[in-house]
């Protein structure tokens, strides 16, 4: 519970009306009931300010005419709500400390100051850093070392790596699994030994059952900043630029390297091998079969359509080739003909 | 072990044979062996029937004639062998009971009915309800509520959830995860706190290594009835309207909102802040890029083809609009000609 | 640490240099550093070795000319580099023995020669064979059998499955979960019991979080040798063919029957209910919408391309059927008008 004016104060913003208003939580202009706070970010939700039940809304200044409620002045109200959600809703902080139930080899570093759920494993030679938190059921095994300021959520599962500070990985992840290396022999597949690890850089955030394999023998690298979303498949080397984004369901073939400041959207698969430059933004579900040498935006992938037009469409692209060939045959003789 | 005639009796059927035969398993027409029962419910299996093995089929009144077993007479055999499975493989109803190894939060409340396997985390103030079974390794965190009757299977991570009656999840659900939202500044991307909870309906379904996201402010939200399968992702702010059923490997991205009654195939992706409509089916690996605002069935990609040939249509997609012009030219020089 | 002369020795080879030249590690020519063994097996790599600091390199005969460190004959130096990586990196056997907070039920039956790591979970009859090693807070269902030899990583959750032996586990593989079976009755979606079990050959690895559903009534099928990449989701009732490839996140729906020695690439999907013969590459992303009578390459798919022409093109394919048609106009035209 904090008032207006407190509020107001913390956000270094003024504000028209009562600033002895309670605000309890936050909440879209919409849904938002009495005690909440809302915002107007995006001007395409004016109309939401009318009707709000928020207490107390963040907007900028020409639109504190439109607010029902106490009119919180903001340069820039989608900053401001970010610095109040943590004003409402507090990082989880844990105690430091390691529960009874966890289990830590002898021969690794744990600072005093890392919080260890129950159920946390932390195998030989594993080095935990200042503030770090590890949530329940976590594996940290040999030789890992994770940077300060860095939590870790449940059941994440790490092998072979070395993540810097302020990571914060989502449930399920898994980092340094084995990559996906074998060779055809006559007695079938035979694994080729992944000795590489992975090298993570610090504010690297990485979505729930995400998986990053280790190097064959060199390390896959993730650059500082990266931001991975869930369910994002990296193979063995390869290598993203510094914050780079890449959302949900994206694949990267190994050793990839990607450019720093890239976007991948949802979806995309990119072959092994290749480069990407820097400043690329690539759209949903779009396979990345070359590399791309100049920054810009790719795609590829077909429209959507109804099912009916969609499968008339279809079929003639098995025989394109021939419809253009027809094409020409058609130019070579209107050009005789005229 | 049951006998054909008190079978037939639990299903409401009559018999053609030996009502004292003994049946112990259940399995296909084709891999049936001496004591099983099968059934014969899709006409395409029906020759099938004549080389059988089983000890009894599940058939239609017309189909008894060639069954060379027991024939148990059924209006509909497929609805006959769902009951007949669960006489022969009961569910795996565990004791109520809280395993030693359980590590529950004194703040949680878990029903008496309710059984935790070994391993399993509750932290402050959850909330477990009758009946509900949870699974080795499962973490259940704070503030989350599971309905009565619901089962968990191992090692899923639960946070910011409430989720209904009789759902089920299977091995490595994530749900509650934060979304994947940052926003660029000048020094690099910034995580935009996710604060909004999920809200899951009841008989709702999710299948292994599923990720549902928290809402970034309002929830995320998925209907009642709704099935989901293995490996989906589903972002924040995403909501799911009843009794869609979503198969393996889709990725809706944030905002966006699917109907009731919708199909969602295999590998879809939908892009964030759309709507799609209720009584909507999409098909395999579809993209869908813009809203749908009637129910029917949409689709992209292109079919496939031997390499060679794709290789030379698929080049051809790189001029498609270049042809087209061509064409109209065409057109205009042949209205001209003629 | 080996000397050359010790190393060269086990890969029965000769060498051209210092023996007594000691080596602690391997990396690529690029990143080696003084004490690394290195390897040219890829001829686009012969400039790096100029330049190599390694203290050995794997070479061909005609190649050891250009070697700056002391160059190792061998007939096939990739080969050769697979026997060295086991001898720096020898493979984490554990020592047999079960943890003090492993669970394991009366009825099941664990090898003494097996390493069962902390959390490890064992439900009621399941059988861990000689020499299998299972990593930290696996959960290993009722029944459930894994051969000799195997290794399970850790946070693995295996049901209804028999493992053959040798096979390779990644974290977060889930094996024996219920498939996406449901019909649809006037009260929604019910669930189809899901009574079949998993069934995996000898020498199959399977990568971090990927996931195999049980069969509905007769068993999910993965042949020998099998190679499967990360979150890959195999469903209900799939049966795979020995030596088959499959690479990152390809979805296989319900009953498709994939053929021996194929190679699926990254992303493939494939429809439910159809089959692949032996011998089928299929290349990254397509979708398989129909069997596959022949061994050979096949393809789906769009080039990528720069955003606008990418939008340019697409939109033609809304209108490619009428294009076709169109094309067919100007060729009668052109026949009446020659």
């Amino acid at each position: 519970m904090i008032t207006v004016a407190d509020l107001a104060l913390k956000l270094e913003a003024s504000f028209i009306g009562d600033g002895e208003v309670n605000l309890s939580g936050i909440a879209s202009l919409n849904n938002a009931q009495e005690g909440d706070l809302s915002f107007l970010a995006d001007k395409q939700y004016k109309n939401d300010i009318l009707t709000t039940a928020a207490s107390a809304v963040l907007v900028r200044k020409g639109e504190a005419a439109d607010c029902p409620a106490v009119a919180i002045i903001c340069a820039d109200p989608y900053a401001a709500y970010i610095v109040a959600a943590r004003v409402f809703y507090p990082e989880d902080d844990k105690k430091p400390g390691v529960h009874s139930t966890a289990i830590i080899d002898q021969s690794a570093t744990v600072h005093s100051t890392a919080y260890l759920a129950p159920g946390v494993i932390v195998e030989a030679n594993a080095h935990i850093a200042e503030n770090v938190q590890i949530g329940p059921g976590c594996v940290i095994g040999k030789d890992v070392s994770i940077g300060k300021d860095s939590v870790l959520c449940a059941n994440c599962t790490l092998s072979n790596a070395r993540i810097g500070e302020r990571a914060n990985l989502q449930p399920g992840v898994v980092i340094g699994s084995d990559g996906f290396g074998n060779v055809r022999t006559e007695d079938g597949w035979v694994a080729i030994p992944q000795i590489g690890g992975v090298e993570i850089g610090h504010d690297v955030s990485i979505g729930a059952n995400t998986t990053i394999d280790r190097g064959a023998i060199d390390p896959t690298v993730i650059g500082d900043g990266v931001k991975i979303d869930n369910q994002v498949q990296i193979a063995h080397n390869v290598a993203i630029g510094d914050h780079t984004a890449i959302a949900g369901c994206v694949g990267i073939a190994g050793s990839a390297r990607i450019g720093a400041n890239c976007l991948l959207a949802g979806g995309v698969g990119v072959v092994g091998h290749l480069e990407i430059a820097d400043g690329v933004t690539v759209t949903g579900m779009t396979m990345v079969t070359h590399s791309i040498k100049a920054s810009g935006i790719y795609s590829s992938g077909t429209p959507i359509m109804e099912n009916g037009l969609w499968r008339k469409n279809a079929v003639r692209l098995k025989t394109l080739d021939r419809l253009a060939r027809r094409v020409e045959k058609l130019e070579k003789s209107d050009k005789t003909n005229t």
